[in-house]
C-alpha cells in the first residue's frame, strides 16, 4: 500500500501525478524535454539510459516502463535485457557504453564522474550536449525512481501492460501531462 | 573545470541552464512548483529539506544558496548550521523533524523510507501532501545535486555571494526562467 492516500488504480508515478496536478505539470515537461526528442541522442538511446539508471535504482515500475519504451525502438533485439545484464558486451556503439558508465556514475553520485570516463566518451565521438544530456536523464531518473518507491507506490507485474502503455507513449501520448483517465 | 564548455562566469547550475535552456525551462518550473509556495509546508521548510538533501550528497553548490535561502526564512537563527549537525536537535517542530528523516531516507533511496518513519510524520501532523512534497523535494535534490557536480561545475566559495543572490531569490525573481545574465 502506498505511504499516502493515492487514486488506487494508477500504478507508479501515474497515482502520484494523479494526486498532485500541480508538480505532476513540470515533471511531465522535464521527462517529455529528456526523452522525447531526437537531437544528439536518439530516443531510443535516452530510454535505455533511463531504463539502466532504474535497473541499478532497482525501481521495478520506472525499468519497466521506461524498458519496454526503449524496447520499442529496438524491435529486433533483446537490448533491454542485454543492457541490463552487461552493457559492455551488448550491441550499441562504443559512444553509447561510454555514456551509460557516465550514467553509472551519476547514479552513484555526482562526484563519481571522473575525467576519464569524460574522456573516453568524447574519444568516442560524445558531443558536449550528449554528454550533458545523459548526466541529466541519469540525475533525473534518480529523482523519478525516488519519487515512485518513497512513497510506496505499487506497480503491475505483466509485462503486456508496459508493452502496451509504451506503444502509446510513443506513438501517440509522450510525456505531455494530461488529466489521468 | 567543467566537464563540458560551459560559459564561464555563472557557477553551479546557471552554467548548465546557460547552456542549455531547452531542459533549463522545465528545472526552473519544478524548482518553482517546490520551493515557492506556503501550501503546507511554508518556503522556509522546503528550502531547509533541499538544503539537508544536497548537504547529504555533498554538493557545495547547492547547499550554499539554498542553505542561503532557507536562512532568509529564519533570520533570527542558526537554522540551517543546526539542521546540517544534528537536525533532531534543531530548533524547529516535532513534524519537520520527521519529515527531515524521511528526506534522509529519500537520499539514500526510494525503498529506505519505511512505514515507521511515515507513521512518526503522520503521528506529528504531517498531511499527505506535506509528505508527498517532502518525498519530492528530496528526490528532486538527488537530481539537481546530481546535474550539478556530475558535470564539474564550479562554486563560489564567498558566503556573502550566496546570501545577496538568495535575498534576490526570495523578494524578486524565485526559481522562474530566464535568460541568464
Amino acid at each position: 500500500m502506498a505511504h499516502i492516500q493515492l487514486p488506487e488504480e494508477l500504478p507508479g508515478i501515474r497515482g502520484l501525478m494523479a494526486f498532485r496536478p500541480y508538480t505532476a505539470k513540470p515533471l511531465n515537461a522535464l521527462a517529455e524535454a529528456l526523452l522525447r526528442i531526437d537531437e544528439g541522442l536518439l530516443k531510443g538511446e535516452r530510454e535505455l539510459i533511463a531504463t539502466f539508471v532504474s535497473y541499478l535504482n532497482d525501481c521495478f515500475f520506472c525499468q519497466s516502463i521506461h524498458g519496454a519504451v526503449a524496447q520499442y525502438y529496438y524491435p529486433d533485439s533483446e537490448i533491454v535485457q542485454q543492457v541490463k545484464t552487461d552493457y559492455l558486451s551488448a550491441p550499441i556503439s562504443d559512444k553509447m557504453k561510454a555514456l551509460l558508465t557516465i550514467a553509472k556514475s551519476v547514479q552513484q553520485g555526482g562526484k563519481h564522474v571522473t575525467e576519464e570516463q569524460i574522456s573516453q566518451a568524447k574519444d568516442a565521438g560524445a558531443t558536449d550536449l550528449e554528454i550533458h544530456d545523459t548526466v541529466l536523464i541519469a540525475a533525473a531518473f534518480c529523482m523519478f525512481n525516488r519519487y515512485v518507491d518513497g512513497l510506496g507506490t505499487f506497480a503491475p507485474n505483466s509485462p503486456e501492460l508496459y508493452q502496451q502503455r509504451a506503444k502509446r507513449i510513443a506513438e501517440e501520448t509522450g510525456y505531455q501531462y494530461s488529466v489521468p483517465q
